[in-house]
């Protein structure tokens, strides 16, 4: 008699369900369906030539490395280039505050396997990377939102929410921000509330994880300091990646922060997958060392901005007067409002059978609200879909729209 | 002020410390020492050139698709081959009974998230594969150990402690169990105990975990059908591994089994790390249909073999009477016993000083005992370095023998 499974799930793994990203993205695959869903980047923007050519040296000198087992903390030098290219010269940080992992993914449940016991609370924007609360989730940790503006976080509501979760026992380990080009909602935390979330941290003995994947993908204004350069308590940890300044295939990411977190998060992993692969490793280092990483994300900025363009120009064309959407500086997505008596997710299967998909935005409030927002992604399609497929949504959202 | 750490672990991984092999390792590296610690694969047997070739045709043919984010399940075609090339020609298993992993340690990592809640048991070998002990212990399972003779885990034992643990309340969840040429202890488990473990575990409602790395470097005497191939129940989940067989630097492994189990731990590592490097994938997958596994492996089982001889030879030359040895079928590691007053462990830095490395056996037994007891690694040294480290080795012992 076969076995029963359901009662050997653990009780984490029990709570866990099939993403709705995931499932759309399974759909559509093997369909006409133009996806405004995913997060993919554009091929057009991998260096693949170069990457050809790096790989074959990599086979060729060090063959016998590139094969082999190699450290938990990922290969040394990829990390020396790291520390060199994100920091400042005068810098503090060491090859100790930096560990290589597969994916910010990767980042993102080594971070939650080390900080929490279930029960705890991860402070996360309203909406978030459904991806990270469900990594958080996996660890019993429990999610709390706070909602946005235009400048990113609210530290009144943030305050405001602490001191409550504080009153009523709550232990609360970190606030995870994506602090540029949010995903999904394409916000970006202001300088000013950077410092502000810095001291409210300090106040209530928090980590901040800022998760940083879209910092270098920016269309117009000017940088901000990230959370972790402002830092002077070691709580920042920071996560960044080459998913999409380099490509996601060889999923090649990094964590850089309080060392003793750091040491605690490789014993972590050690016991996850015992090291990244070297290989990837190696061709990402020999990459950055052989040619000019900034020069290729320049020319990917001007492909997205582009691509940017043509999905604002043609929801101000195809989408009806009610519906409202951001404007955004940098990154891969525009997130946009229906009036509040569209639910997106209702909506999703009529859009199907238009042939266009998008993701509907309620997964992403971790208190279950938004359910007449949806992310749109102007990274992978061509303009031409964009295009087209901002006309077959338009026409889906304006059939809808009570006169 | 710096930011405490201490008090933000979360429970299970405030319990986890640094692996004393890992440690090992890294005092090696630059250094004189003979290490028959690791269980690293010797690079002579990585088809380098193949590799190469294939890797130039993946980026040539597929860069697209190689350098992108892929499935969680793993790519299709690997997927195919693998239940081609493991399973019998009228197979049950679809593509739905696989998944392809980073590493089978992260398999190890993934069974135990979906499996084990705090407090589970798990029941292992004495001695057992550190990492996996680790593995599970990452997700607050706790292992209990059955002794082996030199058929593997004493089934009169393995009852009896089921038995037992039943009587004080305990929720099992499965049996690990590495069959084949067992790392550290280089046991196999007979055929006869592979029907009575099945036979057992239906009887008291168990999982079984079958960790088969090093199935296919056997020296001599016949296969033994495994464990997964025996069971009618579905409720045996399979590991295997590309890292003793082509190379371990690509993080190439799988994970067969039950289908509602292989479903939820897809959910898992979606949280986990999304996907595992397509372009390694796509490496393996070429190299897997363009040229004979089968063939390489036997020429490598070729080199493992002359080592292991070496090393025997050398045991049978340099270690004193009193102590003991298996004659290993095939895998990578021969285990020694001492006399009960030696203690591995205290003994480590006179061997290091003598400029030889190996593992003491106590962390891989899930009691704590085992401190007269070593593992040697004939994997990766030179033949040269085997005989030279087994008599430097020698030397340490003797000088503890007491008279």
């Amino acid at each position: 008699m076969p076995i029963s499974t359901e009662e050997f799930y653990s009780i984490l793994a029990s709570r866990m369900q099939a993403s709705s990203i995931r499932e759309i993205l399974k759909i559509i695959q093997s369909s006409k369906v133009i996806s405004l869903a995913g997060g993919m980047p554009d091929p057009a923007t991998f260096p693949a030539t170069e990457l050809k050519m790096v790989t074959q040296k990599v086979l060729t000198e060090n063959n016998a490395q590139a094969l082999q087992y190699s450290s938990t903390e990922g290969l040394k030098q990829l990390r020396e280039f790291l520390l060199d290219y994100l920091l400042p010269e005068n810098r503090k940080e060491t090859l100790e505050n930096i560990i290589i992992c597969s994916g910010s993914q990767q980042g993102l449940d080594l971070v939650g396997k080390v900080l929490l016991d279930p029960g705890d609370i991860v402070i996360v924007e309203l909406p978030s990377y459904l991806a990270a609360l469900n990594a958080f989730h996996s660890y019993g940790g429990e999610t709390v939102g706070i909602p946005m503006d235009d400048e990113g976080m609210k530290m009144g509501c943030l305050r405001e929410t602490l001191n409550q979760l504080s009153k009523d026992g709550k232990k609360v380990k970190f606030i995870y921000t994506i602090s540029n080009f949010q995903n999904p909602a394409g916000v970006t935390l202001s300088l000013v509330r950077r410092k502000e979330l810095l001291v409210i941290a300090r106040e209530f003995n928090l980590f901040i994880l800022e998760d940083n994947p879209y910092e270098k993908i920016r269309f117009e204004g000017e940088a901000i300091p990230s959370i972790y350069s402002l830092d002077e308590d070691d709580r920042v940890i920071s996560l960044g990646t080459f998913s999409k300044i380099l490509c996601p295939g060889l999923r090649m990411a990094w964590i850089i922060g309080n060392k003793k977190i750091i040491e605690k998060i490789v014993i972590m992993k050690q016991a996850t997958d015992l090291c990244s692969p070297i290989l990837n490793q190696l061709i990402v280092n020999k990459y950055c060392r052989n040619y000019d990483l900034d020069k290729n994300i320049a020319s990917n900025v001007e492909i997205y901005r582009q691509k940017k363009d043509v999905m604002l120009k043609a929801l101000n064309k195809y989408f009806p007067a009610e519906a409202t959407w951001t404007k955004p500086e940098g990154g891969f997505f525009v997130f946009a409002t229906l009036p509040e008596y569209i639910d997106t997710d209702e909506m999703f299967m009529d859009s199907i059978k238009a042939e266009v998909a998008y993701v509907s935005g309620s997964p992403f409030f971790a208190n279950g609200k938004g359910k007449n927002t949806m992310r749109l992604s102007f990274c992978y399609p061509s303009k031409e879909d964009i295009e087209e497929g901002i006309r077959r949504l338009g026409g889906v959202i304006k059939d809808r729209i009570r006169k």
